[in-house]
């Protein structure tokens, strides 16, 4: 036995409201961690999606996304819970096991304020289901990108018009419901705290919130203060 | 308040191993229950089977079975779980409601044999996702259609050699993992059984094994006993 710091990866979750700039960062921080595992001689960052990055995934995210196909939104949370546990298996033990960083847009955080919150499936039964079918591998830092429900509205207006489309189902759902879906992510950062007891939240990651306002460098500056935080 | 019967259907499910008899003694059923359906005036028995019988199940049940898609026993599990839980919502629950009887191959008792023994993810969270996530409407009448390991075998490969075929993936896993389910099966109904304490099992339902050795005549007598005693 040595006292070398094992060559696993971290495993690093970026979440929050449509337009609150996920994939942004989650760009940014790759490249950040890219430059330190060139450094100490580790394979790249492993940039994930949910639902998705598999091929059980994506066909499962058709399936979520498809208008046609009547889902209730019990089946719908099973749906996540099915293509999250195919990633984590698939593509995130791996990755980790490998030495790699693993960063992933979307998580526990999103399932539990779509569907326990907004959607009212309430925090217990989620919780626990994604604690006992997808709690591992566990995520070290989940950073919640925290953004004005009005602002992060502006943004996804924005982007689809420049995209030429309008807003998809899950967008269209109006107001009041991504101001549950932005209560939902709040909760969950106030259950998983570091401030709390236990000083991890009930899914055992350290969550934190972080301010989305400003230009993407300067949130960018942010995410990477808790990354490296997390990994002292 | 009058003390009439309620114009409920009754929710039974036919489980067992491949080749024990299931498709055709769901249909046979299904014939009894329509004379008694028409005698009182309620619609037709409704004939299902898991994984599908909704447009998402189907769509599931294909994934399931495509050999070219990694998934992982857990992951799996999950998407038996979403394709039930949109038949329960979809097709049983509204026939329920509309006073017919539901008639489906497969429920619980195949997730618990398959993935919680013989796919060793254990009882305990098999049977939690289930009670928490699967476990209404609950089905009245579980019958686990019961035979020897070596004759369920030899149907199967009659079956598959009729249609021209060789057997499919689950069918081809082999002996030893056939006797896990059979085991499987089993212990569901210990767990399940009227003798047991609480009378009704972890899920709910009055669970009964029915001997599935005999001519379809022989074993749709036995099952239509099961559920002549269920409706007193």
């Amino acid at each position: 036995m040595t006292n070398e710091r094992e060559p696993r990866g971290i495993f690093v979750v970026l979440d929050g409201v449509d337009g609150c700039g996920k994939s942004t960062q989650a760009r940014l921080l790759c490249e950040r961690l890219a430059e330190r595992a060139a450094q100490a001689g580790r394979g790249a960052p492993v940039h994930l999606r949910e639902p998705g990055s598999t091929r059980a995934g994506e066909r499962i995210r058709e399936l979520l996304l498809d208008p046609e196909t009547e889902l209730s939104a019990r089946a719908e949370t099973l749906l996540f819970a099915a293509a999250r546990r195919q990633m984590l298996d698939e593509r995130v033990r791996p990755a980790l096991d490998a030495g790699c960083d693993v960063v992933c847009e979307r998580l526990h955080a999103s399932t539990f304020a779509y569907q326990a919150v907004a959607g009212e499936l309430g925090e217990e039964a989620v919780l626990s289901v994604l604690a006992t079918w997808a709690g591992d591998p566990r995520p070290e830092l989940v950073i919640l990108l925290d953004l004005p429900v009005d602002e992060a509205f502006a943004r996804v207006e924005r982007r689809a018009a420049a995209d030429g489309r309008t807003t998809d189902r899950i967008e269209a759902k109006g107001r009041a419901f991504q101001e549950a879906v932005a209560r939902g992510f709040r909760r969950f950062a106030e259950l998983g705290s570091p401030d709390a007891t236990p000083p991890f939240g009930p899914l055992g990651s350290r969550v934190v919130l972080v301010d989305a306002l400003g230009t993407a460098e300067d949130v960018a500056a942010r995410v990477h203060r808790e990354v490296q935080r997390a990994l002292r």
